[in-house]
Protein backbone atom coordinates (compact mmCIF):
# COMPACT_ATOMS: atom_id res chain seq x y z
CA UNK A 1 0.00 0.00 0.00
CA UNK A 2 1.17 3.59 -1.37
CA UNK A 3 1.16 6.67 1.16
CA UNK A 4 1.67 10.11 -0.92
CA UNK A 5 2.49 13.36 0.50
CA UNK A 6 2.00 15.85 -2.28
CA UNK A 7 4.42 18.43 -2.15
CA UNK A 8 5.41 20.41 -6.18
CA UNK A 9 9.03 20.97 -4.61
CA UNK A 10 9.43 17.28 -2.79
CA UNK A 11 7.16 14.85 -3.11
CA UNK A 12 7.01 12.05 -0.04
CA UNK A 13 6.20 8.77 -0.68
CA UNK A 14 6.39 5.52 1.06
CA UNK A 15 5.27 1.46 1.19
CA UNK A 16 3.82 -0.77 3.72
CA UNK A 17 2.30 -4.26 3.79
CA UNK A 18 -0.82 -4.73 5.58
CA UNK A 19 -1.98 -8.02 6.75
CA UNK A 20 -4.72 -8.20 9.43
CA UNK A 21 -3.35 -5.26 11.51
CA UNK A 22 0.11 -6.26 11.21
CA UNK A 23 2.47 -3.79 9.26
CA UNK A 24 5.91 -3.87 7.80
CA UNK A 25 7.72 -0.63 5.86
CA UNK A 26 8.84 -1.88 2.19
CA UNK A 27 10.66 1.81 1.50
CA UNK A 28 10.08 5.65 1.41
CA UNK A 29 11.38 8.12 -0.37
CA UNK A 30 11.33 11.44 -1.62
CA UNK A 31 10.45 12.71 -5.58
CA UNK A 32 12.02 15.81 -6.57
CA UNK A 33 10.59 18.09 -9.41
CA UNK A 34 13.83 19.77 -9.79
CA UNK A 35 14.47 22.69 -11.25
CA UNK A 36 13.00 23.87 -15.07
CA UNK A 37 9.98 25.24 -16.21
CA UNK A 38 6.53 23.90 -14.46
CA UNK A 39 5.40 21.47 -17.18
CA UNK A 40 9.09 20.36 -16.90
CA UNK A 41 8.88 19.39 -13.23
CA UNK A 42 5.35 17.68 -13.16
CA UNK A 43 6.67 15.66 -15.85
CA UNK A 44 9.58 14.76 -13.58
CA UNK A 45 7.57 14.19 -10.67
CA UNK A 46 5.01 12.03 -12.53
CA UNK A 47 7.50 9.96 -14.53
CA UNK A 48 9.58 9.26 -10.55
CA UNK A 49 6.04 8.29 -9.10
CA UNK A 50 5.10 6.21 -11.81
CA UNK A 51 9.07 4.49 -11.35
CA UNK A 52 8.09 4.03 -7.87
CA UNK A 53 4.60 2.49 -8.74
CA UNK A 54 5.78 -0.18 -11.43
CA UNK A 55 9.00 -1.08 -9.09
CA UNK A 56 6.71 -2.13 -6.16
CA UNK A 57 3.10 -2.40 -7.55
CA UNK A 58 1.28 -1.73 -4.46
CA UNK A 59 -2.61 -3.01 -4.54
CA UNK A 60 -3.94 0.65 -3.69
CA UNK A 61 -2.64 4.42 -2.75
CA UNK A 62 -3.62 7.20 -0.58
CA UNK A 63 -3.60 10.64 -0.59
CA UNK A 64 -2.55 13.11 1.73
CA UNK A 65 -5.93 15.89 1.21
CA UNK A 66 -3.79 19.59 2.82
CA UNK A 67 -5.47 22.07 1.09
CA UNK A 68 -6.54 24.82 3.04
CA UNK A 69 -3.94 27.52 2.70
CA UNK A 70 -4.57 31.53 2.61
CA UNK A 71 -1.64 32.07 -0.16
CA UNK A 72 -3.43 31.36 -3.62
CA UNK A 73 0.00 30.42 -5.26
CA UNK A 74 1.16 28.38 -2.45
CA UNK A 75 -2.50 26.66 -2.82
CA UNK A 76 -1.81 26.69 -6.70
CA UNK A 77 1.21 24.67 -6.62
CA UNK A 78 -0.03 22.07 -3.91
CA UNK A 79 -2.86 21.53 -6.14
CA UNK A 80 -0.58 20.91 -9.06
CA UNK A 81 1.48 18.33 -7.10
CA UNK A 82 -1.79 16.72 -6.01
CA UNK A 83 -3.06 15.84 -9.43
CA UNK A 84 -0.13 14.36 -10.29
CA UNK A 85 -0.27 12.27 -7.27
CA UNK A 86 -3.73 11.46 -7.28
CA UNK A 87 -3.40 11.06 -11.25
CA UNK A 88 -0.20 8.37 -11.42
CA UNK A 89 -1.85 5.54 -9.37
CA UNK A 90 -4.92 5.39 -10.98
CA UNK A 91 -3.22 5.39 -14.45
CA UNK A 92 -2.37 2.11 -12.69
CA UNK A 93 -5.46 0.92 -12.21
CA UNK A 94 -5.48 1.97 -8.20
CA UNK A 95 -8.11 2.94 -6.05
CA UNK A 96 -6.93 6.33 -4.62
CA UNK A 97 -7.86 6.95 -1.25
CA UNK A 98 -7.64 10.32 0.55
CA UNK A 99 -7.39 11.67 3.69
CA UNK A 100 -7.76 14.64 5.52
CA UNK A 101 -4.12 15.37 7.90
CA UNK A 102 -6.44 15.80 11.12
CA UNK A 103 -7.45 12.75 10.25
CA UNK A 104 -3.72 10.96 9.52
CA UNK A 105 -2.37 12.33 12.76
CA UNK A 106 -5.36 10.78 14.76
CA UNK A 107 -4.70 7.42 13.24
CA UNK A 108 -1.20 7.49 13.82
CA UNK A 109 -0.65 9.72 17.01
CA UNK A 110 -3.96 9.33 18.26
CA UNK A 111 -4.92 12.87 18.42
CA UNK A 112 -5.52 15.37 15.51
CA UNK A 113 -3.45 17.54 15.96
CA UNK A 114 0.67 16.57 16.70
CA UNK A 115 3.77 17.94 15.51
CA UNK A 116 5.49 16.30 12.73
CA UNK A 117 8.15 15.09 15.31
CA UNK A 118 5.42 12.91 17.03
CA UNK A 119 4.08 11.63 13.82
CA UNK A 120 7.28 10.90 12.53
CA UNK A 121 8.31 9.31 16.29
CA UNK A 122 4.87 7.82 15.99
CA UNK A 123 5.65 6.27 12.54
CA UNK A 124 8.89 4.81 13.95
CA UNK A 125 7.26 3.00 16.75
CA UNK A 126 4.44 1.58 14.23
CA UNK A 127 7.36 0.61 11.65
CA UNK A 128 9.86 -0.83 13.73
CA UNK A 129 13.73 -0.27 11.74
CA UNK A 130 12.42 2.09 9.22
CA UNK A 131 15.01 4.51 8.47
CA UNK A 132 12.98 8.17 6.80
CA UNK A 133 14.29 9.45 3.61
CA UNK A 134 12.73 13.10 4.68
CA UNK A 135 10.02 14.44 6.43
CA UNK A 136 7.40 14.28 3.32
CA UNK A 137 8.57 9.94 3.60
CA UNK A 138 7.60 10.05 6.97
CA UNK A 139 3.96 12.12 6.54
CA UNK A 140 3.55 9.79 3.05
CA UNK A 141 4.31 6.66 5.21
CA UNK A 142 1.85 7.81 8.05
CA UNK A 143 -0.72 8.20 5.41
CA UNK A 144 0.07 5.00 4.18
CA UNK A 145 -0.73 3.29 7.80
CA UNK A 146 -4.13 5.49 7.98
CA UNK A 147 -5.39 4.02 4.90
CA UNK A 148 -4.41 0.65 6.05
CA UNK A 149 -6.36 1.07 9.31
CA UNK A 150 -9.28 2.32 6.97
CA UNK A 151 -8.79 -0.28 4.23
CA UNK A 152 -9.21 -2.99 7.25
CA UNK A 153 -12.15 -1.37 8.94
CA UNK A 154 -14.29 0.61 6.23
CA UNK A 155 -17.56 -0.28 7.78
CA UNK A 156 -18.50 1.93 11.13
CA UNK A 157 -18.60 -0.49 14.00
CA UNK A 158 -22.33 0.51 14.49
CA UNK A 159 -22.92 -1.54 17.93
CA UNK A 160 -21.20 -3.18 20.51
CA UNK A 161 -17.90 -1.61 20.53
CA UNK A 162 -18.11 0.39 23.46
CA UNK A 163 -19.02 -2.81 25.50
CA UNK B 1 -0.36 25.15 -32.07
CA UNK B 2 -2.19 23.87 -29.02
CA UNK B 3 -4.10 25.82 -27.12
CA UNK B 4 -5.53 25.04 -23.92
CA UNK B 5 -8.17 27.08 -20.77
CA UNK B 6 -7.51 24.66 -18.13
CA UNK B 7 -10.53 23.89 -15.34
CA UNK B 8 -11.05 20.94 -14.11
CA UNK B 9 -15.24 20.48 -14.97
CA UNK B 10 -14.53 21.67 -18.62
CA UNK B 11 -10.83 21.88 -20.14
CA UNK B 12 -11.08 23.55 -23.27
CA UNK B 13 -8.70 23.30 -26.40
CA UNK B 14 -8.26 25.05 -29.52
CA UNK B 15 -5.77 24.05 -32.23
CA UNK B 16 -4.69 26.39 -35.08
CA UNK B 17 -1.97 26.40 -38.04
CA UNK B 18 -0.40 29.38 -38.02
CA UNK B 19 2.15 30.24 -40.59
CA UNK B 20 3.95 33.81 -40.74
CA UNK B 21 1.01 35.86 -39.32
CA UNK B 22 -1.53 33.72 -41.27
CA UNK B 23 -3.73 31.60 -38.90
CA UNK B 24 -6.53 28.59 -39.54
CA UNK B 25 -8.25 26.85 -37.64
CA UNK B 26 -8.45 23.23 -37.16
CA UNK B 27 -10.05 22.25 -34.18
CA UNK B 28 -11.49 23.03 -30.77
CA UNK B 29 -13.43 21.15 -28.40
CA UNK B 30 -14.09 20.56 -24.57
CA UNK B 31 -12.31 17.82 -21.77
CA UNK B 32 -15.28 16.85 -19.37
CA UNK B 33 -13.86 15.08 -16.25
CA UNK B 34 -17.47 13.74 -15.56
CA UNK B 35 -18.69 11.95 -11.99
CA UNK B 36 -16.17 10.52 -9.41
CA UNK B 37 -13.42 10.58 -7.38
CA UNK B 38 -11.12 13.20 -8.18
CA UNK B 39 -8.11 10.57 -9.09
CA UNK B 40 -11.01 8.97 -11.64
CA UNK B 41 -11.79 12.75 -13.15
CA UNK B 42 -8.35 13.72 -13.46
CA UNK B 43 -7.23 10.38 -15.28
CA UNK B 44 -10.84 11.25 -17.63
CA UNK B 45 -8.87 14.99 -18.42
CA UNK B 46 -5.44 13.05 -18.86
CA UNK B 47 -6.81 10.96 -21.16
CA UNK B 48 -9.25 13.40 -23.34
CA UNK B 49 -6.34 15.47 -23.75
CA UNK B 50 -3.92 13.20 -24.67
CA UNK B 51 -6.29 12.00 -27.51
CA UNK B 52 -6.53 15.32 -28.63
CA UNK B 53 -2.37 15.63 -28.98
CA UNK B 54 -2.25 11.70 -30.73
CA UNK B 55 -4.95 13.14 -33.09
CA UNK B 56 -3.71 16.48 -34.46
CA UNK B 57 0.02 16.19 -33.35
CA UNK B 58 0.67 19.84 -32.23
CA UNK B 59 4.13 20.53 -32.76
CA UNK B 60 3.77 23.03 -29.55
CA UNK B 61 1.46 24.19 -26.76
CA UNK B 62 0.38 26.70 -24.40
CA UNK B 63 -1.78 26.81 -21.03
CA UNK B 64 -3.51 29.98 -19.99
CA UNK B 65 -2.18 30.90 -16.48
CA UNK B 66 -5.21 31.83 -14.45
CA UNK B 67 -4.51 31.31 -10.83
CA UNK B 68 -5.70 34.66 -8.40
CA UNK B 69 -8.61 33.27 -6.67
CA UNK B 70 -9.87 34.30 -3.38
CA UNK B 71 -11.05 30.55 -2.83
CA UNK B 72 -8.92 28.22 -1.67
CA UNK B 73 -10.96 25.07 -2.70
CA UNK B 74 -11.50 26.60 -6.05
CA UNK B 75 -7.87 27.71 -6.54
CA UNK B 76 -6.77 24.13 -5.62
CA UNK B 77 -9.09 22.73 -8.17
CA UNK B 78 -7.46 24.79 -10.73
CA UNK B 79 -4.24 23.85 -9.68
CA UNK B 80 -5.10 19.94 -10.42
CA UNK B 81 -6.75 21.09 -13.88
CA UNK B 82 -3.16 22.75 -14.76
CA UNK B 83 -0.97 20.14 -13.83
CA UNK B 84 -3.13 17.72 -16.63
CA UNK B 85 -2.77 21.05 -18.82
CA UNK B 86 0.83 21.15 -18.43
CA UNK B 87 1.96 17.51 -17.92
CA UNK B 88 0.29 15.91 -20.86
CA UNK B 89 1.80 18.31 -23.73
CA UNK B 90 5.19 17.89 -22.03
CA UNK B 91 4.70 13.98 -21.61
CA UNK B 92 4.86 14.16 -25.80
CA UNK B 93 7.33 15.88 -25.72
CA UNK B 94 6.14 19.81 -26.33
CA UNK B 95 7.33 22.97 -25.48
CA UNK B 96 4.37 24.09 -23.26
CA UNK B 97 4.04 28.04 -23.37
CA UNK B 98 2.38 29.92 -20.26
CA UNK B 99 0.12 33.24 -20.52
CA UNK B 100 -1.40 35.21 -18.37
CA UNK B 101 -5.02 35.95 -19.16
CA UNK B 102 -5.01 40.13 -19.71
CA UNK B 103 -1.72 38.89 -22.14
CA UNK B 104 -4.12 36.84 -23.84
CA UNK B 105 -6.91 39.66 -24.13
CA UNK B 106 -4.63 41.99 -24.95
CA UNK B 107 -3.35 39.73 -28.16
CA UNK B 108 -6.81 39.31 -29.14
CA UNK B 109 -8.73 41.71 -28.21
CA UNK B 110 -6.27 44.54 -28.15
CA UNK B 111 -6.60 45.67 -24.44
CA UNK B 112 -5.71 43.61 -20.92
CA UNK B 113 -9.38 43.53 -19.85
CA UNK B 114 -12.07 41.83 -21.87
CA UNK B 115 -15.22 40.05 -21.36
CA UNK B 116 -15.76 36.67 -22.48
CA UNK B 117 -18.03 37.91 -25.67
CA UNK B 118 -15.54 40.21 -26.67
CA UNK B 119 -13.31 37.34 -26.86
CA UNK B 120 -15.30 35.17 -28.54
CA UNK B 121 -16.06 38.01 -31.15
CA UNK B 122 -12.25 38.38 -31.92
CA UNK B 123 -11.42 34.71 -31.90
CA UNK B 124 -14.24 33.98 -34.30
CA UNK B 125 -12.68 37.30 -36.79
CA UNK B 126 -9.57 35.85 -36.63
CA UNK B 127 -10.34 32.16 -37.16
CA UNK B 128 -13.03 33.22 -39.99
CA UNK B 129 -15.40 29.98 -40.19
CA UNK B 130 -14.61 28.30 -36.34
CA UNK B 131 -17.61 26.89 -34.78
CA UNK B 132 -17.15 27.67 -30.86
CA UNK B 133 -17.77 24.47 -28.94
CA UNK B 134 -17.52 26.01 -25.86
CA UNK B 135 -16.45 29.30 -24.20
CA UNK B 136 -14.01 27.42 -22.63
CA UNK B 137 -12.50 26.25 -26.15
CA UNK B 138 -13.03 29.72 -27.54
CA UNK B 139 -10.71 30.86 -24.72
CA UNK B 140 -8.20 28.06 -25.55
CA UNK B 141 -8.09 29.33 -29.24
CA UNK B 142 -7.33 32.52 -27.79
CA UNK B 143 -4.25 31.07 -26.06
CA UNK B 144 -3.27 29.64 -29.39
CA UNK B 145 -3.45 32.88 -30.85
CA UNK B 146 -1.30 34.25 -28.17
CA UNK B 147 0.88 31.75 -28.48
CA UNK B 148 1.24 32.26 -32.44
CA UNK B 149 2.22 35.81 -31.90
CA UNK B 150 4.66 35.16 -29.54
CA UNK B 151 6.29 32.16 -31.43
CA UNK B 152 6.37 34.62 -34.56
CA UNK B 153 7.92 37.20 -32.74
CA UNK B 154 9.92 35.75 -29.85
CA UNK B 155 12.18 38.40 -29.17
CA UNK B 156 11.00 42.13 -28.39
CA UNK B 157 11.76 44.64 -31.52
CA UNK B 158 14.38 46.81 -30.01
CA UNK B 159 14.19 49.72 -32.17
CA UNK B 160 12.93 51.07 -35.71
CA UNK B 161 9.51 50.02 -34.79
CA UNK B 162 7.72 53.00 -34.80
CA UNK B 163 8.74 54.85 -37.57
Amino acid sequence: MLGIDPGLVNLGWGIIEADRGRMRHVQNGTCHSGTGTLAERLLRLHAALSEVIERHAPETAAVEQTFVNKDAVATLKLGQARAIALLVPAQFGLDVGEYAPNKVKKCVVGVGHADKTQVQHMVKMQLPGVSLASPDAADALAVAICHAFYMRAPVPRVAGGAA
